[in-house]
This record gives structure tokens, sequence and C-alpha cells, in this order.
């Protein structure tokens, strides 16, 4: 099961630089080309913040994934939604590249559908965590009761504040995107802390 | 011959997300973006079935690949032919959403194209099962004759309901992709059951 | 190496299906869909054959890798440069299938890049057959000389093969085509026979 | 963390061929295909020296990893800004293959971005050999103190031959990328060779 998961990870990841566009020459009009890709600064904001949203996803996936000895058909199928919402993140992600500096509601709505992706990402780990963690048999280690639901308390803080910048991408999409940037690096120093102590424990 | 399998059905996956497009804001004339992806609903509905679809595969081919202890080159070449239809597969979903809702013949074409992929797709998988275990000895754990032929009666049924949505595509192309949205959902329960009772028993 | 392989392989067999075109409804003019589908037959013989083709060399790749016990960066690098000519024939691929139906010396352009590269792929393979084989200590069971000869004049018969289809583009680029869909059918039941062979006995 | 890592090299070296451009036959004006592809050099040139380049990190990544007994969250981290910077080689390869021979300066905004992110690529590889090695425990065999200071004595040396092409980029582009070619040929018979030496001794 790891070894597709790594894959849709890697090709999702690897796949975000096909939107990172190159203007033609002719559509320059007197502009040099320094200028022309300096415009573009939105797709470069939305590319790194999905990069480090995917990365981040990937590394706490695997760190799940070595928990456990075996999957029965129920993880696949929460680990098949998961991958969903991970290899559809290129299309928000240009989606908001595209509309980031609309000028108009549109902006809204690409913020929205950026952080509504991210919502269903972090509802697809939970489930996943739970399908996992559901039957201590198919653990390495077991993971006492009280790590469990510290866990997911964590989960649950992180899906509320997911949820919020749903909200703050009507206020201000980049304000939205930025969230999502600072969201990812605490995930990434954060999220699976209590089950590893309780493995080196 | 996993590793290389579990790639191609990754990269399969994960490309389908390539044909969801953002329109350009330029081509919006007015109407807010939100309207404008609702309007392309046959994208989303396509790619969330061959999504699907591509999932359950490769859920059923890894159950599959764990039957064996070693693959011959017969088994390698019905491998190669599976992963062809599957490969393929991003092809008819573009093509599907492109037309889906077209006013005339050209969606039921689009459709009868989707489901006759499906089709192709069933039988490459029934002929690898057929290579997986014509020979016993290649197998980790034998499988007893009445469990084979039950799991080729079911392959038979499946087969023909695939067929079946080839003239579905004609009355509605839209029946025709929820039928496959059902048939994966069908599948991902039941397919290799047999086999895996077996193993265990 | 061969999970990096598995890789390249396995995503320039996919990337083939993104130059699989869906006309778009407003350039058919009043032809069907079918009938506009059916004037691309090119690109769905381009695309078998490179599909073809790719899948037997990942094939005999694998098993080529099989017979080694560890790799030197001499065979890291012959393994590179037939990842190059792998990984670029999508490229040829769709050059031909653009061309395959020029009425002009344009078509025998096209088939003879696509020849061509065949033969770099060709060269590339052997000179990896060499580099794996050239240290008797590399490999899980030496292959006697009397089996590598036999090998290595296998690989010249099929290198002067494909050089004679860059001699039939000038002619047909249709009958070059066909000459390497059944190149890749020999090569898929013979290549490495005789090595296999040696390690059986 | 190899597997994902090997993905995401696979998968840019071989989305690299997607730049490739084939001429539509409308677009020749009469001009030949072969004069038409071969107007498209900067394409070849700028796409085989990104293969190279990308081919020998790899390699390079593969070494340093079989160093390695185990990885913490911080070398997981290291990697993935590597692979952020390899990953999004394929950008500034698009924008060179598409400025090389532009007649003004943004042939060499365009060479120096190129360079910029080989600086970044290396600074990313150096970082990653320090997470890699700050801890003697983590790896399969110590690195004397010697050997580890010739490694970055060498990254160093290295490194500022890569800040040297920003500046070449400035004077000729296409020398620009003739040096990354020669870099990319020499990392690849030296780079970990202090290291190697230590772990046969």
């Amino acid at each position: 099961m790891e070894a597709f998961s790594d894959g849709v990870f890697a090709i999702a990841i690897t796949l975000l630089v096909l939107d990172l566009h190159v203007p033609e020459p002719d559509t320059l009009h007197g502009q040099s080309l320094g200028a022309a890709l300096g415009h573009q600064w939105p797709s470069y904001f939305a590319y790194l913040v999905s990069f480090l949203v995917i990365g981040i996803i990937w590394i706490n996936h695997h760190a799940m994934c070595a928990l456990a000895r075996r999957v029965d058909r129920r993880t696949l199928f929460a680990n098949l939604f998961l991958l969903l919402t991970v290899s559809v993140i290129p299309f928000p992600t240009r989606l908001l590249a595209t509309y980031l500096t609309a000028r108009n509601s549109d902006a809204h709505t690409a913020a929205a559908i950026y952080a509504a992706t991210m919502v269903a990402m972090g509802i697809a780990f939970s489930l996943l965590f739970l399908a996992f963690t559901r039957d201590a048999r198919t653990l390495n280690t077991p993971i006492p009761p009280e790590a469990l639901r510290a866990a997911l308390r964590r989960f649950s803080i992180g899906g509320l504040c997911y949820l919020a910048t749903v909200g703050i991408a009507y206020l201000s999409p980049v304000a939205m995107l930025a969230t999502h940037a600072l969201l990812a690096v605490y995930y990434c120093f954060d999220q699976l802390a209590p089950a590893r102590v309780t493995r080196a424990g």
C-alpha cells in the first residue's frame, strides 16, 4: 500500500510544476521577462504552499504507515480517499494561482475551494488514522488510549483550523494561503509526536 | 512486477487531475467563477468514477499479486495488457468529460468508448487472474478448484455487467457513468473474497 | 536502481496517453465524434507501438537486473543512458502521430526520428548489458562465455533490424511503425532466453 | 524515504519530455519539419542538461541514502527541500528553452534563473548531507572527520562553481548551460568518492 501511496504523493507533488507557466515571447508586449515572471507570484506562492502541504502529508502518512503491521480493506479504502484528496490538489492550486489576485469575488471562490480541499484532506487523514488504530492487533506496538485521545484532540483542533481557513478565504485569499503555509510548518513538527513518544517508551 | 504496476496505477490515477480545467478569467464573460466551475460537473463526475475504478483495480491487483510466489513471462504480458487498459483510462475519461452533456449522438459515442475501455480492462484483469492461477506451483497457497470456479463465475458476471454498460451508454451516458461508480463499489467489497477465504482456511 | 528505473519506465509509458487528444466540440464542423476520432488512427497506432516497446524494454530490463548482485557506477550511467532514450520516447511518438499521414517528406522525417530513437535505445540496452556482465563477480550466477556471445550476437542482429527501420521510414512510415510492433513482439519472446537457460542449468 | 524521493526524481526527469514540442503542421509555413525541429535546438540542449543534472543528483542521493541506517525528521525536511529544488527543474528548463536564443536581456534572465535553481539545489544537497552525517549513530558506518571535511570542502567548491554560473548566465546563456553539463559530468565521477573509500577501508 505504501509504494502505491508514495507514488501518488510523488506524482501529485511533481505535477504541480506543470502549472508554472513560461510566458510566450510574443505575449510580453515590451515588458521584460523578469517583470512578466514577477507578475506570476501567485503561481509561485500557491506552488510552494501546495508542495509543502503534500510533502508534510507524505511525511505524516509515512510515520502512520510505520505504526501498522498489516492493513485491512477498510484501511485501504480510507487510504484511497486520502489519495483522492491529495491527487486533486494540483487542481485547486492552479485555480488559486489563476484567481488569487482577481479583483472580484472569484478570488474568494477560488480560495474557498482551495481551503475546502484541505478540509477534505484533513478529514481523510483523520479517518485513515482511525482505520489504522481501530484494531490494536494490526499495530506494531499498541498505542495507549490516552495517546490516542491526545492525537484525536490534535486532529480535531487541526480540522477546526482548516475549517477556519475557509472563512479566511472570504476575507483575504492571500491570508488563507499564508495560513496553510503556517499550518503545514506546524504539522511538520507536531502531529504524530505523542504516538512516537509512546513507541519509544 | 508490482513496483512497476503500482507506478503505472499511481500515475494513471494522478494524471486524471490534469483534465480538471481552470476556466481562464477572460473566458468567463461576466459569469462568476463558481457558475463556470459548476458547468464543468461532467469533468468532476468522470474524474471521480475513473479515480474510483483505477483505485479498486489497484486494490484487487495488489490482492492478486499477493497470491503469487513468482511470475512467468506469460503473466508479465497479461499484466502489461492490463496496464495498457489502465493507463489509457485518462483518454476516455476526458473524452466523456467533454461530451457527456453534448445534445447529440456524440455523447453516446464518448460514453460507449468509456464503457468499452472498462470491458477491455475487465477482460485483461480476468486474463491476468487466469495467468496467475494457471500453474499451482507459482502460488503461495493452492486455490481449491471450486474457489477458482467461483472466482471465474464472478468475473464472468462482472464482465457481462461491464458489457451491459456499453448498451446503457446509448440510452444515457450519465447512467452509464453512475453504473460504473456502483460496479466499482461492488467490486471493492466482493471480488477476491473467495480466494481470501481459501487462504485463511 | 531498479525502483528509480521502474519509475521512469512507468511514467514514460503512462505519459503517452497525454498525446491522445480529445477533439474539441467546436472543431468538429458537423463531423461526428466517431469520425473525428477515426481520423486520429495514427495517434492510436503510435501509442500502441510505443506502449509495447516501453513495456518490453521494461520486462527485459527487469530480467537483466535480476542477473546482477550489485551495480557499480559504470552500470548506473549506462542505465541512465537507457532511461534517457526511454523517457524521450513520448516525443518521437507524438511527432510520428502528428506527421504519419502527412503527404510530403515530413512523414519520412518524423518516422526516421522515431526509428533513430529506437536505434539509440537498442544501443543503450546493449551497453547496459555489457556493463552488467563485464565483471562476473557482480552477477548472481556466472554466465558462460558462449551464452554471452549468443546474447551479443542477438543484440547485434536486433540492432541491425532497428537500423534497417530507419531506412524503411523513408519508404513507408506506416511500415516502419508496424515493423517496430513486430520487433517488440519478437523481443518479448526471445531476448534474454539464453541467459535464462544458463541460470536454470 | 528513498521510494518517495526516487519517485519524485523519476517523475521530474520524465516530465522534461513534455516540453519537447511537436510543431503543428499548419505552423510550418512551407518550412520542412526537419528545419522546424532544428530551430528547436535550445529545447534539446536544455532537456539533455537537465536530464543529466537530475540523473546525477539521483545517483548521488542514492549513494548518500546508502550511508544512513535511519533518518530523523530533520533529515526528512532537508530531503523535502532537495525534492522541491529538483521537482521545480522542469520550469527553469522550459524557461531557458524558450528564451535561450532571445536577442535581448530576457535570455540572461532565463539563464540566471536556471543557474540560481541549480545553486538552490546544491545548497539543498549540502544541507541534506549535513543532516545525514550530523549524528554518527544514524550512519551504517562512521565517516572519519577528515573524510567529512573533504566532502564539505568539495561541496563548497561545487557551490562556488554553481554560483559562478549565475554570473556566466549574464555573459552567455549557452556557456552557462554547457558549464552545467560539464559540472554534472564532473560530479558523477567525483562527489561521494571519499565517503565510499572510507566505507571500503
